[in-house]
Parts: C-alpha cells; structure tokens; sequence
C-alpha cells in the first residue's frame, strides 16, 4: 500500500467507524427504541457526531488528504475513498462544530415528534421542529454555498451530484408536461380496473411470511440481511454483510407487498458493493438517485410486471385466499398498476408518483428558496394536490405529515426519487435489448437480472457516479424521455388508448 | 459547578457516549444483527472500544481526575464519578491498548460463534474461541494483579467489590454444607408435586402477551423499555429512559414466565437509577451481585411467592387454557417452587440454583487459577454435576455449553447470582418486619414493594456499594444465613419436613 494512503487508512477507518455507529443509533431509533428515550439518546448522538467532526475536519487529516491528492500511486479505490473525504473536508469546514452536533441532536428527536405529531394528526406539534431544521439546512447550505451558488443546489448536490434546479426545472417540466396530460386522459378513459380487492383486514403476521418471502425471492439475502417493521419503511446498512429493511403492515395489499420489494432492491444495492469497498466511504451506494432507481426498479419494472407474477401468484394467492380467491392473474396485475390520483406518495402508482414528487419539489424550493414559512406548508401542499391530481388531503397525516424526510432535515432528497424511475426507465429499455426480460422473470429468473445490475452498478459503490453509471451501462447519457416513453407505453395499453 | 470538574465533565460525557454506543452494538448483536454481520461489525467494535480505551487513558483526562481527587469542594456525585474513572483507568492503564481492541473485535464474535455451536451441539467448534476468550481474561487479570493478588480475584472484584476467593470459599462451603443435604432430604420425601402441566406447546405470540403482561405488572415501564428476543435472555440499558430486556419463548411455561419477570427486575433497577445519575459512570446498578440481587428477588421472592400470583392466576389460566384449567392456584404455585436437580441454571429452583453457581465457581477457579484446559472443560462439567445435583448431561447444550458468559470473556461474573440471592433474602428478611409483604402482593401493589427497593437500593446506581446497601437498607453486614435459613424455612414447609 501507498506509504501516505497507509497513515490515512486508520483515520478512514475511524471515520466510518463513527459513522456506523451513528447509523446504528438512527436505525435503532426509528425501529425499537423506547418511545421516550429519544431526549437522553440524542446527547450521545450528539457527542458521537461531534467525534466525527473531528474525525474528519482535522489538521493531520486534511495533510494526508492533501498529500493523496497529488500522489499518482494510488490505487482507483484509494483515490476515490480521498476524493469522498476531501469532499465531506470541504463541506464540513463551512460548518461550526457546534452547530453539526446540535444539529445531529436534533434530528436524533425530531423524527420522534414527527411521528407523534403524524400519529395526532396535529401538525402544530411538529411546526416548530421543522422550522427549526429548516433554519439549520439554511444556515449549513449557505455556508457551504460558493460563488453566489443557490442553497437548494448546495443541498441537491448532496443527493445527487450534477443535477442542479436548471436540470430539475427542466426534468419537472417535462414531467408535468407529459403527465399531467396522460393522467387525464387515463381518468377519461372508460376502462375501469378492480382494485377493491386489494384492500381488507390482512394479519400482520401473514403479510410478513409474504414480505419475507417476496425479499428473498428478489434475491435478499436473510444470512447478511433482517427485516424490521418501522412507521415510515426504508433500508439501511452497516456494511454488505449487515443490510436491514424495514416494513409496515397494513390494509393495504399493494402497498405491503410492494413497500417490500422496493426496500429490497435498495438492500440488494448494498450487498452488491464490493468487498474491498464496504467499510469504506466509497462503500455504498453512488446516489440517492441511483438507489432508488434500483429500489423502483425492483418495486415497478420487476415487481409491477405480469411476467414476474406468473411463477408466483398462486402462491400469494394462497396466502391471502379471502382477498385473492376469484382474482385471476391479469386481475391482479392491472390492479396493481392502476393508476388513480392519490393523498400518498408511497402508496402511488407508476403514472401519478412522479406528480407527488414534483410538488414535494416546488415546495422545497418555496421553502429554502423562496423563504416561504413553514406555517404557510400545509394549505400549499393542499393546494398544489389539487392542482397536479385534482385531489386535497383532508388530513395533515394524508398530506404534509406523510412522509419522513423533513424531519431528518433531507431537503433535496426527493427529487431522487423522480430521477430514479428515470434512470431505472432508461437501463429497463438497454436491458431489453440484451435479454429476454420478461421471458426470464417468466420463469423466475430474477437473479439473471439482478447479476446484470450488480455487475454494472451494484458492485462500484460511490467509484463511479449516476451518470457515469448510466452511461458505462447504456452507452447513453441520462435521457428522461425513456422515462416518458415507458410510462406512455405501459398506460395507453393498460387503458386502451389510441 | 467546581472548576476542575467542569472541565472534566464533557470528557466523561465522551466517554459514556463511546461506552453507550457499544452497548447498542451489543444488544443489537445479540437481538438481531444478521448472522453473518459480526465479521466486518466487529472491525467497527474494535475502533469504538480504542476510542473509549483512549478516551479513558489519556493525560489530560488523568490530570483533571487528580485534580478532582484532591478537591473537597466537589458533591458527592462528582466524588463517584471520579471514583470510578479514576477505577477504569486503573484497569486499563495495565492493558495495552492494542490486546484491548483485539478482545473487544473477538468478543463481538465470539458470542456468535458460541451460539451456532450450541445448536450444533458441539464443543469443539467453540473450544478455540474459548480458550483465546480465557487467554485474553488471563492476561488482562496477570497485568492488573497488584502484590501478588490472584488472578481470579482480579475478576471478581469487577463484578462485585469487596468479595474475594476467601469469601466466597467461605460462602459456597456453607452453600455446599448446608443445601446439598436439604437437597437429598427434599428427594428423599413423600411430597410428590406435579409440574408436568408446564410443559407444552405454547404458542410464542401467547408467551410474548403474558411476558407483556407481567412484566408490566411488576413495573417494567413501556414507554422507556422494550422487550425482544435472544437466545439467551438478559437486560441492558442505554440509560434510565431506554432500558432493554429479552426473553426467549419455549415449551416451558415455568421458564417462559419467570425469565421475563427476572429481566424486568435488572430493568425495574436501571429505571430506578436517580436523574442526576444516568448518563454517568455511576448511573448503572452497585453491582453484578446486587442487580441479581434484584432480579432475582423480583424472580423469586416476589414472582414464586403465592400471595404474588391470588390477584392475576386467573388471568394466566385463561392464557394458557390448555395447560391450566384443571390446575388451581395451589397447584400452580407448588409447580413453580419445585425442587428437582436439572442440568439447566436459567430454568433450576431456588433450592438446586446455587449449586449451578457453585458448579461454575469451583470451574471458573480451575480454569484461571490452575490453568484447566479448555479441553478438559466438558469432563469436568459432567462430574461435577454428577456429585452435587446426581445428574450428569448428555448433550453439550445441556452442558457447558448452555451459557453465554465465557463466550463474553466474564469470567467472575457468576458467583453475583449466588451472592445476589443471599442479598435478596436479606432483604426480604428486612422488609418483611417493615410492610406486610405478602398481604401487599396479594392486594396486586407490586408498587409498593418496587417502590421501597427504589427507594433505598434503585436510586443510587453506584454512589454506594452493595454492603452499603445492604447496610443502610438493613441496618446490618453481609449475613448469608438469611439465605439459608428462608430456603430451609420455604422448601421444608413445601416438603413437609421436619
């Protein structure tokens, strides 16, 4: 190993080592820990963030960074694990110390009073929590920000590096652009679809089997793997040996056996990494954009697909005999893919999700751009419902207290979500072109296609980023209109339109 | 605030921060993590515990302490906490930072490794493991022996100050002397109790209600608690708002229904830790010997007492229809006091209990201070069961195998059960002449009882030790005799001896 790389190699290694604790403490939090042990938690969690300040924003450390930089031996791994560090220097020198760990302290609470507040129904009980992260992501972002660069760019970077608000603007705009239209002519169409079906009183414990089940069956690995239930379902990982999903039970079929698959494809993206890159900071995945186009691609191009139900509905048929019985396969299928406008964002269909986050978009950058306060939110979450989905939430926990993120202070992160159906849409059409897709999830092949996307994005981690990514793998810069095309494709045959 | 104590607090609040972050790693380990996680998980363990090694064993924290020491104008908390930072860096003066974190990185496995060979049923895969957990214990007792102290003293004194091999000699002779012939006098009476309806097919949801049930009924607090599940039950805690118990559900009612009441007496402990105290060094309970002290008092005492069980039998009959219908309370509780020699410690009475302890005493001796083999463990084992319980093990699991404690290197740690039952009968002895003890259970105030122990054990976590304890609670020293005499007074009623 290169000498320098080698003295750096223990402060990488305490860096992560810090951060996976915190990891831990954030997983157990939001899964098991006792509803009021959240105020005394979040002084450790403070402390230990504050280590990995320090950790990172260090006089020695910055010379070996420095040193690395200019040293041509490095391996590519190397290089890349100085180039994450030099990247998380940069940021967190803008940053007072002490404001990082009262930060880190906050959010340790805050995802505990969003929730109670969700629970409530009471979005006054989450208000001045969510101003005040709000003011911290302000306050850090324009710190940070450089040369008369935008707060919301700071923070979109963060998520997804290269995409800034003039590459979203347009992305959105086409989105609204297509969408909106096709949405109403769905609506208009005289296709009806049952989807009554789906929902009813399901036990907990058989919709569980299923989640396992359907996890393992897309290739989730229970031996490096556990599943966890959790208000708000998402994945984490301590490294590629320890991936955890969560889930929720509820009334809701689609919703239970989908939130699974999705979460699953975001774990089977952390197994795929490397072994010489897990425990690294390249050692996860290359964007959020990236994950979720890897967790809606599982959840809608795999899961969503006639062909992967065909070796396996008789068996989920069997597990839920009250609800599936006299449902047939295709009922079923065109169930799933309905496409009506919802309240929630998890629970959407292929068509209307992206308009949930187009309007989560809008409102973000009213917030942090535009200074809109937090007190203004919910009428304009209304409102915007209304506009893009013809729809207006009568509760705070059908409407602005739905989802997570805010509470954690993750501005900038849902536009991930957008740009990863995009992604996913884009290495669906390459794939199509280099294996029969729906011939081998026919016969229950998963794992062929699940290697295509380890080999091509899961194993590199953070060595490459999305758009690099995409490119190696379709030979293609990032291009929404595949994105465009699929959904068009999938709903005008779905509702027989011209 | 004292000056000098000022500046050492947020260097103890790093510590406890480090040391609260590798309890959760622990629990986690041990309630959840996938299986294959504790390879690359124990490389994280390994940094946290130099970290804390360092936080502990710095310069400038050992001049603060010195300072501190020599400072009269610092309360009587601050004293503690300097007390026993000042204990810590003792011990770890005498280490070497690098043999510390090589144990802390093996003990994060090895748990894991002693767990599959106990379903394997299969000593040698555990053998190796085990003898580099017993080398490390060795080295670590040899570094900080002082004046040719031995070894094993070393470690007990880390889990109950104050009692040494000369008392404990002393102790388990009168424990031999007196309970081996109470033991063959209740094998050799007419008395026959049935116990067979305890065994059965339970359902674990069934199990989980009833533990739910009674652990809250004896005080376990919810809303800063959590139960789960692991293969060998215990508790920890993250502070006194975040307190954790596991349990474990099996065909045994007995041991089903009482482990759990045993874990919610460590937790009801930890949650009775004062305010001011949590988050401290101080902040946890005396002692190994005075939490079993508890446990085991809440297990037995309060849980295996008849008047316990006259306000709730009903309820526990209704849960286990099955089982119970035919059974009336006297029958029940005569069930759960049995005394039968068993090869399992969790699941023995409290008649046969201490000779398990006694078993693992005279073992634990052998294998620290006359370098036993490990190999030669399981021989060893077998016999001495065969000379003091008349029962010899067939299967590893039943044997040497069925604990967790070498596998986490506390050698020391089980004389504290013995120790904390003669503490318990102590007590009981006391409170008896303060509160009509029974006449409370059977009006279901629990309450009452917790409240008391609260009051003069819970809330002073480690400001005093358990003689102390013992003294200011009883007004009198350690008396083993208490122990005798309430299992000779208990199982000579129940057997109709003389």
């Amino acid at each position: 190993m290169n000498e320098t790389f080698e003295a750096l190699k223990p402060r990488l290694d305490r860096i992560m080592a810090l951060k996976t604790a915190m990891i831990l403490f954030e997983w157990d939090n939001e899964t098991l820990a006792p509803q009021k042990a959240a105020r005394l938690t979040s002084n450790v969690i403070g402390i230990l963030s504050g280590e990995y300040f320090q950790a990172v924003d260090d006089g020695q450390v910055r010379e070996l960074v420095k040193a690395c930089q200019g040293d041509q031996s490095l391996t590519e791994v190397e290089k890349a694990q100085v180039r994450e560090l030099s990247k998380e220097q940069e940021k967190l020198a803008c940053i007072p110390r002490e404001e990082y760990q009262d930060f880190a302290r906050l959010t340790a609470e805050s995802t505990r009073i969003w929730q109670e507040a969700k629970e409530a129904d009471d979005f006054e009980r989450f208000a001045p929590t969510l101003e005040k992260v709000i003011g911290y992501q302000k306050r850090f972002a324009a710190y940070r920000a450089k040369d008369g660069e935008k707060k919301y760019d700071v923070m979109l970077a963060d998520y997804e590096p290269g995409f800034d608000m003039e590459l979203l603007d347009a992305f959105f705009a086409t989105i609204k652009k297509e969408l909106v239209p096709l949405l109403k002519e769905v609506q208009a169409s005289k296709v009806l679809i049952r989807d009554d079906f789906l929902r009813g009183d399901f036990s907990d414990s058989q919709q569980e089997k299923i989640g396992r089940f359907l996890a393992e069956y897309v290739g989730f690995d229970f031996s490096k793997g556990v599943m966890a239930t959790s208000a708000h379902p998402f994945t984490t990982n301590l490294h590629n040996h320890d991936v955890r999903i969560t889930t929720h039970y509820n009334d809701n079929l689609d919703s239970s056996l989908f939130s699974v698959i999705h979460e699953a494809g975001h774990g089977i993206y952390e197994f795929g990494v490397r072994d010489d890159l897990t425990q690294t900071l390249v050692g996860e995945g290359a964007s959020m954009g990236m994950h979720e186009s890897q967790s809606r691609f599982f959840e809608n191009i795999i899961g969503r697909n006639r062909s992967f139900w065909v070796p396996i509905y008789e068996k989920i048929r069997e597990a839920f005999p009250q609800a599936l019985t006299d449902i047939g396969l295709d009922m079923f299928v065109n169930a799933v893919n309905k496409a009506e406008p919802g309240l929630i964002r998890t629970e959407a269909d292929e068509l209307t999700y992206s308009l949930h986050v187009l309007i989560r978009y809008e409102l973000e950058k009213a917030l942090i751009e535009e200074d809109m306060s937090v007190e203004d939110l919910p009428k304009a979450w209304a409102d915007k419902y209304e506009a893009y989905l013809g729809i207006r939430p009568e509760t705070m926990k059908e409407g602005v207290l739905q989802d997570i993120h805010w509470s954690q202070g993750s501005f900038g992160y849902f536009p991930s979500y957008a740009l990863g159906s995009a992604f996913g849409a884009q290495l669906y059409a390459h794939m199509k072109k280099e294996m029969d897709f729906e011939g081998l999830l026919e016969e229950g092949k998963v794992d062929r296609i699940r290697e295509y996307l380890r080999e091509h994005i899961h194993q590199y981690g953070k060595l490459k980023d999305s758009r690099q990514l995409l490119k190696d793998t379709t030979n293609e810069d990032f291009d929404p209109q595949y994105y465009i095309r699929y959904l068009k494709e999938k709903y005008k045959k779905l509702y027989h339109l011209g």
